[in-house]
Protein backbone atom coordinates (compact mmCIF):
# COMPACT_ATOMS: atom_id res chain seq x y z
CA UNK A 1 0.00 0.00 0.00
CA UNK A 2 1.24 3.37 -1.25
CA UNK A 3 1.83 6.11 1.53
CA UNK A 4 2.06 9.83 1.20
CA UNK A 5 2.34 12.06 4.14
CA UNK A 6 2.00 16.04 4.34
CA UNK A 7 4.12 16.66 7.63
CA UNK A 8 4.86 19.67 9.17
CA UNK A 9 8.46 20.66 10.65
CA UNK A 10 7.90 23.09 12.99
CA UNK A 11 9.56 26.90 13.19
CA UNK A 12 13.18 25.70 12.98
CA UNK A 13 14.51 23.70 16.35
CA UNK A 14 14.39 20.06 16.59
CA UNK A 15 12.74 19.98 19.89
CA UNK A 16 9.59 21.47 17.96
CA UNK A 17 9.54 18.58 15.88
CA UNK A 18 5.97 16.34 17.00
CA UNK A 19 6.39 12.56 17.56
CA UNK A 20 4.82 11.90 14.73
CA UNK A 21 6.68 13.70 12.12
CA UNK A 22 9.74 11.99 13.87
CA UNK A 23 8.46 8.80 13.45
CA UNK A 24 7.39 9.84 9.56
CA UNK A 25 11.04 10.65 9.25
CA UNK A 26 12.20 7.29 10.59
CA UNK A 27 10.20 5.53 8.35
CA UNK A 28 9.65 7.10 4.92
CA UNK A 29 11.16 5.68 1.95
CA UNK A 30 11.89 9.36 0.30
CA UNK A 31 11.68 12.34 2.41
CA UNK A 32 11.21 15.69 -0.23
CA UNK A 33 12.39 18.92 2.27
CA UNK A 34 12.29 22.06 2.52
CA UNK A 35 14.93 24.49 3.27
CA UNK A 36 13.85 25.72 6.65
CA UNK A 37 13.19 22.73 8.24
CA UNK A 38 16.03 21.85 10.80
CA UNK A 39 18.33 19.49 9.21
CA UNK A 40 19.59 17.46 11.73
CA UNK A 41 16.05 16.07 12.01
CA UNK A 42 17.49 14.25 8.44
CA UNK A 43 19.46 12.37 10.57
CA UNK A 44 16.68 10.01 12.30
CA UNK A 45 15.97 8.99 7.92
CA UNK A 46 16.39 5.39 7.70
CA UNK A 47 19.51 3.37 6.20
CA UNK A 48 18.72 4.16 2.36
CA UNK A 49 16.05 6.55 2.36
CA UNK A 50 16.40 9.17 -0.37
CA UNK A 51 16.58 12.59 0.56
CA UNK A 52 15.37 15.30 -2.21
CA UNK A 53 15.84 18.83 -1.34
CA UNK A 54 12.77 21.15 -2.79
CA UNK A 55 13.58 24.19 -0.67
CA UNK A 56 12.10 27.70 -1.17
CA UNK A 57 13.72 30.91 0.28
CA UNK A 58 12.50 34.26 -0.35
CA UNK A 59 13.85 35.62 -3.84
CA UNK A 60 15.55 32.32 -4.53
CA UNK A 61 12.86 30.10 -5.50
CA UNK A 62 14.83 26.74 -6.13
CA UNK A 63 12.01 24.98 -7.76
CA UNK A 64 8.20 25.81 -8.45
CA UNK A 65 5.64 24.45 -6.81
CA UNK A 66 4.30 22.88 -9.87
CA UNK A 67 7.54 21.05 -10.14
CA UNK A 68 7.29 20.03 -6.47
CA UNK A 69 3.93 18.76 -6.83
CA UNK A 70 5.30 16.39 -9.72
CA UNK A 71 7.74 15.47 -8.31
CA UNK A 72 5.91 13.95 -5.22
CA UNK A 73 3.32 12.40 -7.43
CA UNK A 74 6.73 10.71 -9.74
CA UNK A 75 8.38 9.71 -6.07
CA UNK A 76 5.03 8.04 -5.04
CA UNK A 77 5.43 5.98 -8.22
CA UNK A 78 9.02 4.85 -7.13
CA UNK A 79 8.63 4.92 -3.14
CA UNK A 80 5.99 2.94 -1.36
CA UNK A 81 6.01 5.79 1.32
CA UNK A 82 6.84 9.19 0.83
CA UNK A 83 7.34 12.05 2.88
CA UNK A 84 6.77 15.75 2.19
CA UNK A 85 8.29 16.92 5.07
CA UNK A 86 7.71 21.09 5.18
CA UNK A 87 8.84 24.01 7.75
CA UNK A 88 6.16 25.02 9.92
CA UNK A 89 2.89 23.67 9.66
CA UNK A 90 1.78 22.44 5.97
CA UNK A 91 -1.54 24.58 5.98
CA UNK A 92 -0.38 27.16 7.34
CA UNK A 93 1.04 29.59 4.35
CA UNK A 94 2.66 26.13 3.38
CA UNK A 95 1.06 25.66 0.40
CA UNK A 96 0.15 21.81 1.38
CA UNK A 97 -3.53 22.36 0.26
CA UNK A 98 -2.49 22.93 -3.52
CA UNK A 99 -0.14 19.82 -2.92
CA UNK A 100 -2.88 18.07 -1.47
CA UNK A 101 -5.19 18.34 -4.71
CA UNK A 102 -2.90 17.69 -6.84
CA UNK A 103 -2.02 14.14 -5.39
CA UNK A 104 -5.50 13.82 -4.84
CA UNK A 105 -6.54 14.58 -8.50
CA UNK A 106 -3.55 11.64 -9.29
CA UNK A 107 -5.31 9.26 -7.58
CA UNK A 108 -3.21 9.33 -4.09
CA UNK A 109 -4.88 10.86 -0.80
CA UNK A 110 -2.32 12.09 1.12
CA UNK A 111 -2.11 11.90 4.81
CA UNK A 112 -1.38 15.25 6.47
CA UNK A 113 0.70 15.65 9.77
CA UNK A 114 -0.08 19.52 11.58
CA UNK A 115 3.61 21.10 12.84
CA UNK A 116 3.98 24.20 15.51
CA UNK A 117 3.72 27.49 13.17
CA UNK A 118 5.95 30.29 13.48
CA UNK A 119 3.00 32.74 13.53
CA UNK A 120 2.61 31.27 17.38
CA UNK A 121 5.44 30.15 18.68
CA UNK A 122 7.77 32.84 17.11
CA UNK A 123 6.11 35.35 19.01
CA UNK A 124 5.83 32.76 22.13
CA UNK A 125 9.59 32.28 21.72
CA UNK A 126 10.53 35.63 22.19
CA UNK A 127 7.88 36.07 25.06
CA UNK A 128 4.92 37.29 23.47
CA UNK A 129 1.72 35.43 23.75
CA UNK A 130 -0.73 36.46 20.67
CA UNK A 131 -3.42 36.02 23.19
CA UNK A 132 -3.53 37.60 26.71
CA UNK A 133 -6.23 38.23 29.34
CA UNK A 134 -7.25 42.19 28.89
CA UNK A 135 -4.56 42.55 26.33
CA UNK A 136 -5.83 40.74 23.11
CA UNK A 137 -8.43 38.46 22.59
CA UNK A 138 -7.99 37.52 18.84
CA UNK A 139 -5.27 37.66 16.30
CA UNK A 140 -4.96 37.81 12.72
CA UNK A 141 -2.21 35.75 10.62
CA UNK A 142 -1.06 37.07 7.37
CA UNK A 143 1.29 36.67 4.66
CA UNK A 144 3.51 40.01 3.92
CA UNK A 145 2.97 39.37 0.17
CA UNK A 146 -0.50 39.46 0.63
CA UNK A 147 -0.52 43.14 2.38
CA UNK A 148 1.64 44.65 0.01
CA UNK A 149 -1.60 44.30 -2.60
CA UNK A 150 -3.53 46.48 -2.82
CA UNK A 151 -6.53 44.34 -2.25
CA UNK A 152 -5.75 44.03 1.35
CA UNK A 153 -8.61 45.11 3.83
CA UNK A 154 -6.13 47.46 6.04
CA UNK A 155 -8.87 49.29 7.79
CA UNK A 156 -10.71 46.58 8.43
CA UNK A 157 -7.43 44.69 10.20
CA UNK A 158 -6.65 47.97 11.72
CA UNK A 159 -10.18 47.98 13.48
CA UNK A 160 -10.30 44.32 14.31
CA UNK A 161 -7.62 45.21 17.23
CA UNK A 162 -5.78 41.91 18.29
CA UNK A 163 -3.01 41.09 17.40
CA UNK A 164 -1.50 40.88 13.92
CA UNK A 165 1.25 38.66 12.71
CA UNK A 166 2.52 38.81 9.27
CA UNK A 167 4.88 35.89 7.88
CA UNK A 168 7.19 36.72 5.16
CA UNK A 169 6.50 40.50 5.70
CA UNK A 170 10.11 42.10 6.35
CA UNK A 171 10.82 43.08 2.91
CA UNK A 172 7.46 44.91 3.08
CA UNK A 173 7.83 46.78 6.16
CA UNK A 174 7.24 50.21 5.06
CA UNK A 175 3.90 49.65 3.16
CA UNK A 176 2.39 47.38 5.98
CA UNK A 177 3.16 50.06 8.16
CA UNK A 178 2.01 53.16 6.95
CA UNK A 179 -1.52 51.61 5.34
CA UNK A 180 -2.20 50.33 8.94
CA UNK A 181 -1.29 53.89 10.22
CA UNK A 182 -3.24 55.65 7.47
CA UNK A 183 -6.05 53.18 8.42
CA UNK A 184 -5.97 54.43 11.90
CA UNK A 185 -3.55 51.73 13.81
CA UNK A 186 -2.13 53.97 16.69
CA UNK A 187 1.27 54.68 15.23
CA UNK A 188 2.65 53.89 19.14
CA UNK A 189 1.47 50.33 18.49
CA UNK A 190 4.20 48.17 19.83
CA UNK A 191 5.70 45.93 16.77
CA UNK A 192 8.33 43.11 17.33
CA UNK A 193 10.48 41.51 14.23
CA UNK A 194 11.56 37.93 15.02
CA UNK A 195 14.22 36.93 12.89
CA UNK A 196 15.15 32.80 12.63
CA UNK A 197 12.71 32.16 15.64
CA UNK A 198 13.87 28.92 17.51
CA UNK A 199 17.16 28.86 16.15
CA UNK A 200 20.49 29.89 18.21
CA UNK A 201 20.55 32.76 15.77
CA UNK A 202 17.13 34.25 17.11
CA UNK A 203 16.81 37.87 17.03
CA UNK A 204 14.16 39.90 18.70
CA UNK A 205 13.94 43.72 17.80
CA UNK A 206 11.18 45.75 19.68
CA UNK A 207 9.88 48.87 18.35
CA UNK A 208 6.69 50.71 17.21
CA UNK A 209 4.55 50.97 14.11
CA UNK A 210 5.45 54.19 13.28
CA UNK A 211 9.70 53.22 14.01
CA UNK A 212 9.71 50.21 12.00
CA UNK A 213 10.72 50.64 8.64
CA UNK A 214 13.49 52.79 10.02
CA UNK A 215 14.68 50.04 12.40
CA UNK A 216 14.82 47.75 10.05
CA UNK A 217 17.13 49.47 7.99
CA UNK A 218 19.69 50.17 11.01
CA UNK A 219 19.51 46.91 12.89
CA UNK A 220 19.67 45.16 9.06
CA UNK A 221 16.53 43.19 9.88
CA UNK A 222 16.27 39.93 7.09
CA UNK A 223 13.98 37.23 6.41
CA UNK A 224 13.27 34.54 7.56
CA UNK A 225 11.27 36.44 10.08
CA UNK A 226 7.74 37.54 10.76
CA UNK A 227 6.19 40.68 12.42
CA UNK A 228 3.86 40.78 15.26
CA UNK A 229 1.99 44.17 16.10
CA UNK A 230 -0.01 44.52 19.02
CA UNK A 231 -0.16 45.31 22.83
CA UNK A 232 1.52 41.98 23.10
CA UNK A 233 4.57 42.79 22.06
CA UNK A 234 4.98 44.09 25.80
CA UNK A 235 3.16 42.42 27.57
CA UNK A 236 5.63 40.30 29.44
CA UNK A 237 8.98 42.02 28.13
CA UNK A 238 8.16 44.96 30.00
CA UNK A 239 7.96 42.95 33.51
CA UNK B 1 18.59 25.52 39.69
CA UNK B 2 15.09 25.96 39.89
CA UNK B 3 12.97 25.32 36.79
CA UNK B 4 10.03 26.09 35.75
CA UNK B 5 8.39 25.05 32.15
CA UNK B 6 5.48 26.03 30.61
CA UNK B 7 4.63 23.58 27.86
CA UNK B 8 2.04 22.77 25.03
CA UNK B 9 0.99 19.51 25.02
CA UNK B 10 -0.88 19.81 21.54
CA UNK B 11 -4.62 19.67 20.62
CA UNK B 12 -4.96 15.93 22.43
CA UNK B 13 -2.67 13.13 20.54
CA UNK B 14 0.41 11.88 21.33
CA UNK B 15 1.77 12.10 18.09
CA UNK B 16 1.35 15.47 17.96
CA UNK B 17 3.26 16.29 21.41
CA UNK B 18 6.37 17.91 20.33
CA UNK B 19 10.11 16.46 21.01
CA UNK B 20 10.81 18.94 23.76
CA UNK B 21 7.40 18.31 25.65
CA UNK B 22 7.93 15.10 25.58
CA UNK B 23 11.30 15.16 27.05
CA UNK B 24 10.32 18.06 29.67
CA UNK B 25 7.91 15.12 30.91
CA UNK B 26 10.32 12.92 31.42
CA UNK B 27 12.83 15.27 33.48
CA UNK B 28 10.03 17.07 35.31
CA UNK B 29 9.95 16.16 39.84
CA UNK B 30 6.11 17.62 39.35
CA UNK B 31 3.75 18.05 36.80
CA UNK B 32 0.89 20.08 36.84
CA UNK B 33 -1.78 19.02 33.73
CA UNK B 34 -5.02 20.50 31.99
CA UNK B 35 -7.69 18.19 31.24
CA UNK B 36 -7.24 18.53 27.20
CA UNK B 37 -3.65 16.73 27.33
CA UNK B 38 -3.35 13.38 25.80
CA UNK B 39 -3.45 11.64 29.40
CA UNK B 40 -1.21 8.70 27.95
CA UNK B 41 1.92 11.18 27.70
CA UNK B 42 1.90 11.20 31.76
CA UNK B 43 2.77 7.56 31.00
CA UNK B 44 6.72 8.61 30.72
CA UNK B 45 6.75 10.76 33.86
CA UNK B 46 10.10 9.75 35.62
CA UNK B 47 9.38 7.25 38.79
CA UNK B 48 8.32 9.42 42.09
CA UNK B 49 7.76 12.37 40.14
CA UNK B 50 4.32 14.20 41.40
CA UNK B 51 1.26 14.06 39.14
CA UNK B 52 -1.56 17.35 40.05
CA UNK B 53 -4.37 17.85 37.92
CA UNK B 54 -5.61 21.85 37.63
CA UNK B 55 -7.93 20.68 34.72
CA UNK B 56 -10.30 23.17 33.64
CA UNK B 57 -13.33 22.70 31.06
CA UNK B 58 -15.90 25.07 30.11
CA UNK B 59 -18.69 24.75 32.52
CA UNK B 60 -16.37 22.65 35.07
CA UNK B 61 -13.87 25.29 36.02
CA UNK B 62 -12.38 22.66 38.83
CA UNK B 63 -9.85 25.16 39.99
CA UNK B 64 -9.56 29.44 39.02
CA UNK B 65 -6.68 30.89 37.55
CA UNK B 66 -5.17 32.18 40.46
CA UNK B 67 -4.95 28.99 42.11
CA UNK B 68 -3.57 27.56 39.37
CA UNK B 69 -0.87 30.32 39.59
CA UNK B 70 -0.46 29.81 43.43
CA UNK B 71 -0.05 26.50 42.88
CA UNK B 72 2.58 26.43 40.32
CA UNK B 73 4.46 29.05 42.52
CA UNK B 74 4.25 26.82 45.71
CA UNK B 75 5.23 23.21 43.74
CA UNK B 76 8.36 25.14 42.53
CA UNK B 77 9.48 25.68 45.95
CA UNK B 78 9.12 22.41 46.83
CA UNK B 79 10.27 20.65 43.62
CA UNK B 80 13.45 21.78 41.36
CA UNK B 81 12.14 21.13 37.71
CA UNK B 82 8.23 22.27 37.75
CA UNK B 83 6.10 20.99 34.53
CA UNK B 84 3.04 23.02 34.06
CA UNK B 85 1.47 21.05 30.89
CA UNK B 86 -1.08 22.57 28.88
CA UNK B 87 -3.26 21.58 25.97
CA UNK B 88 -2.73 23.22 22.94
CA UNK B 89 -0.09 25.77 22.93
CA UNK B 90 0.00 27.81 26.21
CA UNK B 91 0.06 31.18 25.02
CA UNK B 92 -2.47 30.41 21.92
CA UNK B 93 -5.91 31.45 24.34
CA UNK B 94 -3.90 29.31 27.06
CA UNK B 95 -3.39 31.92 30.15
CA UNK B 96 -0.07 30.99 30.02
CA UNK B 97 1.27 35.21 30.00
CA UNK B 98 -0.23 35.15 33.25
CA UNK B 99 1.12 32.48 35.33
CA UNK B 100 4.54 33.83 33.27
CA UNK B 101 3.79 37.07 34.79
CA UNK B 102 2.93 35.74 38.31
CA UNK B 103 5.64 33.13 38.54
CA UNK B 104 8.12 36.21 37.15
CA UNK B 105 6.86 38.71 39.97
CA UNK B 106 7.66 35.98 42.51
CA UNK B 107 11.58 36.04 41.12
CA UNK B 108 11.11 32.97 38.55
CA UNK B 109 11.55 33.24 34.97
CA UNK B 110 9.76 30.56 33.60
CA UNK B 111 10.89 28.66 30.39
CA UNK B 112 7.95 28.29 27.40
CA UNK B 113 7.79 25.65 25.57
CA UNK B 114 5.21 26.25 22.16
CA UNK B 115 2.54 23.40 21.34
CA UNK B 116 0.59 22.69 18.20
CA UNK B 117 -2.58 24.77 18.71
CA UNK B 118 -6.34 23.13 17.67
CA UNK B 119 -6.43 26.71 16.00
CA UNK B 120 -4.66 25.14 12.70
CA UNK B 121 -4.13 21.08 13.78
CA UNK B 122 -7.93 20.91 14.48
CA UNK B 123 -8.75 22.43 10.84
CA UNK B 124 -5.89 20.45 8.78
CA UNK B 125 -6.84 17.41 10.15
CA UNK B 126 -9.84 17.69 9.69
CA UNK B 127 -8.85 18.77 5.75
CA UNK B 128 -9.42 22.24 6.18
CA UNK B 129 -6.22 24.49 5.21
CA UNK B 130 -6.20 27.45 7.40
CA UNK B 131 -4.93 29.46 4.01
CA UNK B 132 -5.64 28.34 0.69
CA UNK B 133 -3.91 29.97 -3.06
CA UNK B 134 -7.20 31.99 -4.12
CA UNK B 135 -9.29 31.17 -1.47
CA UNK B 136 -8.31 32.81 1.77
CA UNK B 137 -4.69 34.81 2.35
CA UNK B 138 -5.66 35.26 6.44
CA UNK B 139 -6.83 33.80 8.88
CA UNK B 140 -8.12 34.95 12.37
CA UNK B 141 -8.18 32.99 15.41
CA UNK B 142 -10.55 34.22 18.28
CA UNK B 143 -12.96 33.00 21.27
CA UNK B 144 -16.50 32.14 21.01
CA UNK B 145 -16.47 33.46 24.58
CA UNK B 146 -15.30 36.79 23.29
CA UNK B 147 -17.29 36.54 20.38
CA UNK B 148 -20.64 36.90 22.42
CA UNK B 149 -19.67 39.90 23.64
CA UNK B 150 -21.01 43.23 22.67
CA UNK B 151 -17.78 44.66 22.21
CA UNK B 152 -16.74 42.35 19.17
CA UNK B 153 -15.61 44.06 16.17
CA UNK B 154 -18.26 41.72 13.88
CA UNK B 155 -17.70 44.15 11.14
CA UNK B 156 -14.73 44.06 11.11
CA UNK B 157 -14.34 39.93 11.32
CA UNK B 158 -16.95 40.23 8.24
CA UNK B 159 -15.19 42.60 6.00
CA UNK B 160 -11.36 41.13 6.47
CA UNK B 161 -12.54 37.91 4.73
CA UNK B 162 -9.95 35.14 5.49
CA UNK B 163 -10.72 32.41 7.14
CA UNK B 164 -12.43 32.82 10.91
CA UNK B 165 -11.48 30.07 13.51
CA UNK B 166 -13.49 29.82 16.91
CA UNK B 167 -12.23 28.55 19.42
CA UNK B 168 -14.52 27.46 22.87
CA UNK B 169 -17.53 28.99 20.44
CA UNK B 170 -19.64 25.79 20.39
CA UNK B 171 -21.99 27.21 23.22
CA UNK B 172 -22.25 30.57 21.48
CA UNK B 173 -22.87 29.44 17.66
CA UNK B 174 -26.43 31.25 17.11
CA UNK B 175 -24.93 35.08 18.57
CA UNK B 176 -21.92 34.27 16.28
CA UNK B 177 -23.26 33.36 12.59
CA UNK B 178 -26.48 35.95 13.47
CA UNK B 179 -23.83 38.54 13.67
CA UNK B 180 -21.36 37.74 11.02
CA UNK B 181 -24.78 37.54 8.52
CA UNK B 182 -25.81 40.81 10.16
CA UNK B 183 -22.31 42.22 9.48
CA UNK B 184 -22.14 41.27 5.80
CA UNK B 185 -20.60 37.93 5.35
CA UNK B 186 -22.51 35.76 3.31
CA UNK B 187 -24.81 33.51 4.85
CA UNK B 188 -24.00 30.59 2.36
CA UNK B 189 -20.29 30.86 3.71
CA UNK B 190 -19.33 27.21 4.53
CA UNK B 191 -18.46 26.52 8.34
CA UNK B 192 -17.22 23.63 9.84
CA UNK B 193 -17.59 22.30 13.13
CA UNK B 194 -14.71 20.04 14.58
CA UNK B 195 -15.26 18.20 18.25
CA UNK B 196 -12.47 16.49 19.78
CA UNK B 197 -10.00 17.00 17.33
CA UNK B 198 -6.88 14.66 16.55
CA UNK B 199 -8.51 11.85 18.94
CA UNK B 200 -10.43 8.80 17.87
CA UNK B 201 -13.21 10.72 19.06
CA UNK B 202 -13.40 13.42 16.46
CA UNK B 203 -15.91 14.05 14.48
CA UNK B 204 -16.17 16.60 11.61
CA UNK B 205 -19.67 18.70 10.74
CA UNK B 206 -19.86 20.86 7.20
CA UNK B 207 -22.56 23.32 7.10
CA UNK B 208 -22.85 26.90 6.53
CA UNK B 209 -23.35 29.88 8.35
CA UNK B 210 -27.31 30.49 8.21
CA UNK B 211 -27.74 26.41 8.87
CA UNK B 212 -25.21 26.41 11.74
CA UNK B 213 -27.29 26.84 14.89
CA UNK B 214 -29.74 24.52 13.38
CA UNK B 215 -27.09 21.26 12.52
CA UNK B 216 -25.74 21.89 15.85
CA UNK B 217 -28.88 21.33 17.80
CA UNK B 218 -29.83 18.19 15.27
CA UNK B 219 -26.16 16.91 15.18
CA UNK B 220 -25.79 17.21 19.34
CA UNK B 221 -22.57 19.16 18.42
CA UNK B 222 -20.68 19.74 21.88
CA UNK B 223 -17.49 21.18 23.39
CA UNK B 224 -14.54 20.76 23.31
CA UNK B 225 -14.19 21.71 19.74
CA UNK B 226 -14.02 24.75 17.42
CA UNK B 227 -15.78 26.21 14.34
CA UNK B 228 -14.07 27.26 11.15
CA UNK B 229 -15.71 29.76 8.92
CA UNK B 230 -14.55 30.40 5.30
CA UNK B 231 -14.73 28.72 1.90
CA UNK B 232 -11.28 26.60 2.72
CA UNK B 233 -13.76 24.30 4.73
CA UNK B 234 -14.71 23.04 1.57
CA UNK B 235 -11.66 23.44 -1.01
CA UNK B 236 -9.97 20.31 0.12
CA UNK B 237 -13.30 17.95 0.75
CA UNK B 238 -15.43 18.79 -2.01
CA UNK B 239 -12.68 16.94 -4.07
Amino acid sequence: MKKVVLAGAGPGNIKLVSIGTLEAVKNADCILYDALIPMELLKYKKDGAKLISVGKRAGHHSMKQDEINELIYKSSLEYDYVLRLKGGDPFVFGRGGEEYIYLKEKGITPEVLPGISSSTSAPLLSNIPVTHRGIATSFTVITGHEMAKTTMNFKALAELNGTIVILMGIGNTEIITKNLIQNGKDKKTPLAFIEKASTPEQRVTLTTLENAAKIKAEKEIKTPGIIVIGDVCRVLTDL
